[in-house]
């Protein structure tokens, strides 16, 4: 057994079962591996900012791992932005970079860079192997700190050599050794300044406005029924962390406000309030600094509380600790508030607007599905169309680094094969990673894109005036402008063989909608925008 | 003037003329910027990678840098892969990094990342600007240093409030300061091995099998010609690097073989050789280490010397060290030996083939051609045929970072309005940095691009048997195989404005290449293989 196919094995064992990958010459005997470890599927993205956006999409959704295989400094480089994104995300990601061999490194040979260097931005564990002999160990670290909690981005880097090294068998005391760290690494005490549950009750219990903001796994079904009784028992509000990495909606759940991604709306959403309960979210602070506005958003005079450090979708930490927290506050003959009503919306028509586009989605989603939301200005609507839809999983663009939210779809749709995944884009966004479609169509996954097509950088034009640009001139607007050329995304996907069609009017778009959502596979609709 | 609008004059006081930009929201003031500095063009890139190898290929072909325009550390992620290309290459590049403002950076905003740890690996010169009073200095030093040489890819992050702040008027001691820092820089001695022209003259005139190896700017007509002299003069093999940055070649212009990528077949070109004279080009070395097979592919006894370093393309180094080096031979009487005829080749017949292919492009390249060579394993035949085709200058992948091609033509077609671009692309390459051909057509360049579409990454296919895997199994070739969907290529260059059709036999891709070829503008081929 070489040392790939140890390495696959050892993922395997560790629970890792996917592998998606963009692989080069460094990573062949990786492809060829997969071969001798039945269980492991291999999954193959035309773009590494496709194959790391799928990771992070699949870790949200299964809370397990799954592996890439990127192609030395470069490839790695190409997966960055959305690295970056996973790591917002806690969410845990095996990232395996092939090297050069390592005698061959001190050449300069025309791939070589400093990987450590591209990679410690984005990764939460970071080691390069350095002898055959500890790979199997290395491996096993690098699952365990993966899964944290928190879950992070561990990136592990194997010289070309050591991957078609044979290995020797296994003895036991090595066995032991690798058993060792990973107990190690999965209950290394984490830092915490966290307030007891005792003392949070007592804050939301003096009678001052207080909000709880929730964050990572506060927001699945336990903890966000523990936070409504709780705001129910002590009249603290509930707001939820503005990109969550995944939020769970819909009938028979409490329907959170998010904080908004406008400073100006958040500062309003968080005025007058005295307390600050943190489960696990972080204060909020603006995405940008603006001119003469706020980058710290907690109002003044307004103490903080951490009840629960973000930790990510690895654990149910969060909701745990807020479910005590509850029912310390002898809240639990308190009700949760839920979402009701399953009676479909009424479908829209006439124009197709921002607005008539959401109150299509909120008439049609259906139980069970996975909304990956990159839908930045033009989706603003879909959120409160959707409050009351079916039970639904809501994927946030964690990390802000745009060309997330195909993948993510991907990856979702890897992950949960009997859930429809509903792929909202901006078109702008749309052109950073399109090549997630022709995987989809490969891998024959379930899901539904939706191109918001205003034919701009439509956020960008907001934020020219929020950053003080008084009136925009020519060339400045052409910076913005998607329009010269249109871009056809009907025909992108049917390059990459997704069937596509274009929706100018509201009721076009809701037929195709309803085409996509009930026929199984990928299907994509530009929806032209008024 | 603000700082983003002092920044582009200065940019373009120091010559820079083109911004590609991809800008966020921490750049908008330099878009806005724009409309005041009417000397700077602004072209939007709908994705980094394409920005960053479009200044890759316009610095190659003007030997003057193009500003890049980023957003933020995901955004220079996504830039990377090609700005390593460009480092390989001795590029010019003054990349222009937002960042968060600097009193924002220490919440920790989801995009807050760190940029000098993914800038440092591609660039040859870092800065953070530290204070709004020496942006103007920094910017005149970045662009020096770009300017090198060598050629450098230079990097300044510029955070969003010192591009909203108002800048004072320089003051002529601060001006002062700029010229100095200037003029250092650009004389700055490099550090240097090499021999003199005397001590290289007595090797080669020993007698001994010697190579004599061009890169850089050996590989201009000043070099080229000079070079040919002397191995007339000596009897020396002439061999030039094997992915040059910009290779002058065709009718009238020695034909300069190169160091082959197979390192089976370099060491055949280089066995025997006791001397091996380095003229801007460094040692040869193996792409990637093989088992069993060499990494230094320098034969043993044999002794290098170096006559000139790698310089890039910016200066003429190499070229006038090669024309003392003939002179000093006593070669001035000696002639270069050049290709001749100008006799188109035939027209190919029957199936499209690699070969086929080759013969098209050779029968019908035109005078002052740019190549942009991305065409790995289905190109091998094309240089060959275009050895005696008129004067055209070829730019090959330097770094090895796929998704070169379409952006480096991108660049090449901004540079020079008045060449035919040739773009040849490998279908595998051809999925990491499309979104180059909605630059082109919203520019209207005049780029043909001719996708070698043979349905896989075939070279991973030979890569795979050259590290030593057998015969691969299903789930291997599976990671090989892009054809399951096949990639319509004609539907995906219609999506971004480009007009495209498809070719299946060696009489319809030469028909379409004399179409494209004699069109303005940008036209693709999918050239389908067999």
């Amino acid at each position: 057994m070489n040392g790939a196919q140890a390495l696959l094995q050892a993922l395997v064992e560790e629970g890792v079962k996917l592998c998606i990958a963009n692989p080069g010459t460094s990573e062949m005997h990786f492809v060829a591996g997969l071969d001798s470890v039945p269980e492991m599927r291999g999954v193959l993205g035309l773009f590494e900012g496709v194959v790391t956006g799928t990771a992070d999409g699949y870790g949200r959704m299964t809370k397990t791992p799954a592996a890439t295989l990127l192609h030395l400094g470069p490839g790695l480089g190409n997966g960055i932005a959305n690295l970056h994104n996973a790591r917002r995300a806690n969410t845990p990601v095996v990232n395996i970079v092939g090297d050069h061999a390592t005698y061959h490194k001190r050449y300069d040979a025309p791939l070589e860079t400093d990987i450590q260097s591209l990679a410690a931005p984005v990764s939460g564990w970071y080691r390069c192997c350095e002898q055959p002999e500890t790979l199997l160990r290395d491996v096993k670290e690098a699952v365990a700190a993966a899964v944290g909690p928190p879950g992070k981005v561990a990136t592990l880097v194997v010289p070309a050599d050591f991957s078609w090294t044979e290995l020797p068998q296994t003895n036991p005391s090595q066995q032991q050794l690798f058993e060792h760290s990973r107990n190690q690494a999965r209950t290394s005490p984490k830092p915490s300044v966290t307030e007891t549950a005792e003392e949070i009750a007592k804050v939301l219990s003096c009678g001052e406005p207080s909000i709880v903001l929730l964050g990572g796994n506060a927001l699945e079904e336990k903890g966000l029924l523990a936070a409504s009784r709780i705001a129910n028992a002590t009249g603290a509000k509930l707001l939820c962390e503005t990109f969550p990495a995944r939020l769970e909606r819909g009938c028979g759940l409490p329907s959170i406000e998010r904080v908004a991604y406008l400073s100006e709306l958040a500062v309003m959403q968080l005025e007058g309030a005295k307390h600050l309960v943190l489960a696990g979210a972080k204060a909020p602070v603006s995405f940008f600094a603006y001119p003469g506005k706020p980058s710290y958003l907690v109002p003044q005079g307004c103490s903080v509380h951490v009840l629960a450090e973000p930790d990510g979708n690895t654990v149910n930490g969060a909701g745990d600790v807020l479910r005590d927290l509850a029912d310390l506050l002898g809240a639990e003959k308190i009700k949760s508030t839920t979402a009701t009503g399953t009676k479909a919306n009424e479908k829209p028509t006439g124009q197709l607007t921002p607005e008539t586009l959401a109150g299509a989605i909120g008439a049609l989603l259906p139980e069970g599905a996975i909304v990956s939301d990159e839908s930045n200005t033009c989706g603003l609507f879909v959120p409160q169309y959707t409050k009351t839809s079916p039970r639904h999983s809501w994927l946030f663009l964690t990390g802000g680094a745009i060309g997330q939210g195909m993948p993510l779809a991907t990856g979702a749709g890897l992950a949960c094969p009997n859930r429809k995944v509903l792929s909202l884009e901006a078109d702008g966004s749309a052109m950073y990673t399109l090549q997630a479609l022709w995987t989809q169509a490969r891998e024959g996954l379930d899901v539904t894109t939706v191109i918001l097509d205003n034919g701009s950088y439509a956020l960008l034009q907001l934020e020219l005036s929020r950053v003080g640009v008084g009136t925009p001139g020519h060339k400045a607007l052409e910076m913005l402008d998607l329009s010269r050329p249109d871009i056809d995304f009907v025909s992108l996907a049917n390059g990459m063989g997704v069937e596509a069609a274009r929706a100018d009017t509201a009721e076009d778009f809701t037929a195709r909608l309803e085409y996509g959502l009930n026929t199984p596979g990928p299907y994509l609709i530009q929806a032209r925008l008024k």
